[in-house]
């Protein structure tokens, strides 16, 4: 993927990702890095096309699998024009959500056959992130702060609660299948903490 | 499938497919079958908003991947929604456009490696037409006869005459590869005599 990084943030709603985000872009500009911070689905203009049918209208819109099918799409127009562009010219990309929300979301909660994603993820060859950062928060917590905060984009807070239990419960089973690349983060602590943490691990 | 029908129409721009939809849906009813007409992109409530992106817009707005992966979340949506239920309940579907043009256009005219195309149908598990008719046509008759017919919608037609060309072939290619499905009409000929030729072989 070229000389830049590729970071990804993951978690449940309200954990803070978009903070973490401004954070950790301020901190690596400030060290004199290129910083990219992008988000999924979107971040791209034909990815945030694709955005808006997915984060909009009722909870059961799509099935699991047409939704995942709208991601990789999404996914892999952000990565033709945003995201690899980026790295190959030597920037840090910061992406809110990435392939492990899609697991955690549409496979883990949304029941999704895993081997939908498995075969989705090597048909638009999607590169492995760099380091992803794993915010974790118990899952009332995160969707009261995330409470209001998303005008019109509430279709995956309208979900049950207890499929965010499963949401939370399988990003912490990435990060523990895959410990190179995932660092878990307390998000109860305050957002200073979480940047610190973060920082040092990069 | 149930024990109605599935038959989709297949061709380049302005080669009657709609017409002959209309005028099939007519001699069906007339025989009293329950007939459905509906057509690619497009055909259920998500579909629609998919095909939105797919027929509007920049010519290059999307890549062949990113453009099979919308086509296959459309379809399975349509499939989902409209298709399956109605074949079940034992109507005639009359579907305008399905996989095949999603061989012709993405693939043999756009570049798409076929096996995307292969494993995103059994993603899906899209059915097999009992039935499909290729309507062929020289493709700069056809432009002609299509230029200024959907507004806005002129996305695949804005491509070059080549792609088009290709397109008229790789239809021939699979009729010619499938002959037990598949049945060429000259699409030349007026649309009376398209019909007749179609509904004698139902």
């Amino acid at each position: 993927m070229g000389a830049g990084r590729f970071i990804t943030l993951e978690g449940g709603e309200g954990t803070g990702k978009s903070t973490l985000a401004r954070g950790l872009a301020e901190a690596l500009r400030a060290d004199g890095r290129e910083v990219l911070v992008t988000r999924e689905p979107g971040g791209a203009p034909g990815a945030d096309a694709i955005r808006a049918l997915l984060v909009s209208g009722d909870a059961n819109r799509w099935s699991a699998t047409e939704e995942a099918l709208l991601f990789a799409g999404a996914r892999l127009n952000h990565l033709n024009h945003t995201i690899r562009p980026a790295i190959a010219r030597g920037a840090w990309v910061i992406c809110d959500r990435y392939y492990d929300s899609t697991r955690a979301y549409q496979v883990a909660a949304g029941g999704l056959d895993p081997s939908v994603l498995d075969t989705l993820n090597a048909l638009i060859d999607a590169p492995a992130p760099d380091r992803t950062f794993v915010l974790d928060l118990d899952a009332n917590a995160g969707l009261a702060r995330s409470q209001g905060k998303h005008m019109g984009e509430d279709r995956f807070e309208k979900k049950a609660a207890d499929f965010h239990a499963r949401v939370r419960a399988e990003f912490l089973a990435i990060a523990e299948r895959d410990p190179k690349r995932c660092i878990v983060l307390d998000a109860s602590k305050p957002a200073a903490d979480v940047l610190a943490a973060a920082t040092a691990a990069l």
